[in-house]
């Protein structure tokens, strides 16, 4: 690992994953061990070693398993699935199931067929239902946390995608750690600070089985193409990424940027139809995409 | 020009070069035709071109060569300084002419060697003496307005090079104008929103004679790889650079960067040598390089 300057073998690898994850916990306050944390779980291998790792480390972290309905001839939502339930079982861990095409009569390609916003690509609706339920599970069932499997790549892709459109909003709401207000859990990235590969290793060393593909969908996406870019700099400049996203944070902390946000009363409503918070007035955009609105 | 979804011929090309430059001068209210401009022209497309574009525009435009000593086998400085002069001649403008090794006894590449912050490379300590010797001169001879030949290329890979080390000192002073302050003059760059290929091709559409080699010691330098990168982007997406450009400056001017160094008292001294502005306190980096402060 260049970029640290590290080398281990197989035993130290895993311990020094366990303990960065801890350090990057610590670092950005994210969570105690006195809290009940709810882990997004999709069957890859960012969500299944953030789940392993924080079981590993001590923390109550139950399961959260989506069904998106995404078939493509690989069966991609139901091996995912399977996956998810076989690491819980072996480990005695609970995982909640929230089938989206049973609970809403309709798959994510079937939503984003009737919605203006995806162009014909699912990933706007996916990130929609998913935000939605994700947050309703856990405000439901009592958790203050709900953690994802966000890894460094994930977060240098869009944090290049905000930055060179200068989203200033998004760019803003950018971190580690999102806190509960206005009806959302607390929302956290223990491995923000991790690359794909780096995680990758993590699950092949423990033996983790995890679904290989990406989902079908995520192919040629715009973030595909930023982390292209990204590892192109890293190539000639190793700990680019990780220095990217380290001194982003370091430059918001010490107060560079202004929330313009701040400033606008009233910026969060409350979706009249599942109550969750809503950045518009009246029923909010799942409620809308899922037909309850009409 | 698919970024402005336009296509001209020869003619109307060049009209719509210079009456986009005078917008961008309006625009960004750079400088009035009330005003004495001088033009840093390095004998490249872009600075020859500025100058022409100016000159045309009815703007009282003299200009500024600063001979650096560089000759690498190809006569780089002895070849772009004749082509400017050429220039001059032809349209009866007044240059300027500043020898470094005849005024300071070394050339660039000379002083770079006994300086510890080039690595080798004398492109810092070559900015470091033009920025200085465009100001002293600027100052001395009267001139409110210093004028530079920088495209969207440069402009964009400064940003992005600036952005991806989220250096904010920087970001707060990238812009189309620097007012005239603490003894700086004020700096301009009308050419900010035309790519290089843009510029290029006025020059050749206007039988500009330029130096078409690259200085020798800017090849390899990081510049070049933003400059890469930001081609990729524009190839995907066609208008993404001068998006990119335009899109930060309105973000600035919507007030989303904090100017720490407004908190600073005394950020600026006087050099007691030459009596220009500098971040240090006593004699300036450019005293400290030419030996004067020693």
């Amino acid at each position: 690992m260049k970029q640290h300057r590290l080398a281990y073998c197989k035993e130290h690898y895993i311990e020094w994953v366990i303990d960065y994850t801890v350090k990057t916990i610590e670092r950005y306050h994210l969570f105690s061990k006195e809290e009940k944390i709810l882990v997004a779980v999709s069957g890859g291998k960012d969500s299944l070693a953030l789940w392993d790792i924080l079981w590993q480390a001590g923390y109550q972290a139950d399961g959260l398993y989506i069904g998106l309905g995404i078939d493509d001839g690989i069966h991609y939502s139901d091996r995912s699935h399977e996956l998810s339930l076989k690491f819980a079982e072996e480990r005695g861990l609970l995982l909640h199931t929230v089938n989206i095409p049973e609970r809403y009569d309709e798959t994510i390609p079937q939503m984003a067929q009737r919605d203006r916003r995806g162009h014909g690509k699912p990933c706007s609706v996916c990130g929609l239902v998913k935000r939605h339920e994700m947050n309703r599970i856990a405000v439901e069932k009592g958790y203050p946390v709900l953690a994802t499997g966000h890894n460094l790549d994930d977060e240098v892709a869009v944090l290049l995608g905000n930055t060179l459109s200068w989203s200033m909003d998004m760019l803003i709401r950018q971190a580690p750690l999102l806190p509960a207000e206005n009806g959302f859990a607390r929302k956290v990235k223990p491995l923000c600070r991790f690359t794909e590969r780096e995680t990758a290793a993590y699950t092949i060393l423990k033996n983790i089985e995890y679904i290989f593909d990406e989902c079908p969908y995520a192919v040629g996406s715009k973030s595909a193409s930023f982390k292209q870019i990204l590892n192109q700099l890293e190539e000639e400049m190793p700990g680019k990424k990780l220095k990217f996203y380290t001194d982003f944070l370091r430059m918001k902390k010490d107060g560079y940027l202004n929330d313009k946000n701040d400033e606008k009363p009233g910026y969060y409503h409350t979706c009249p139809i599942c109550n969750q918070p809503t950045t518009i007035e009246g029923p909010c955009a799942f409620c809308r995409l899922v037909g309850k609105a009409i």
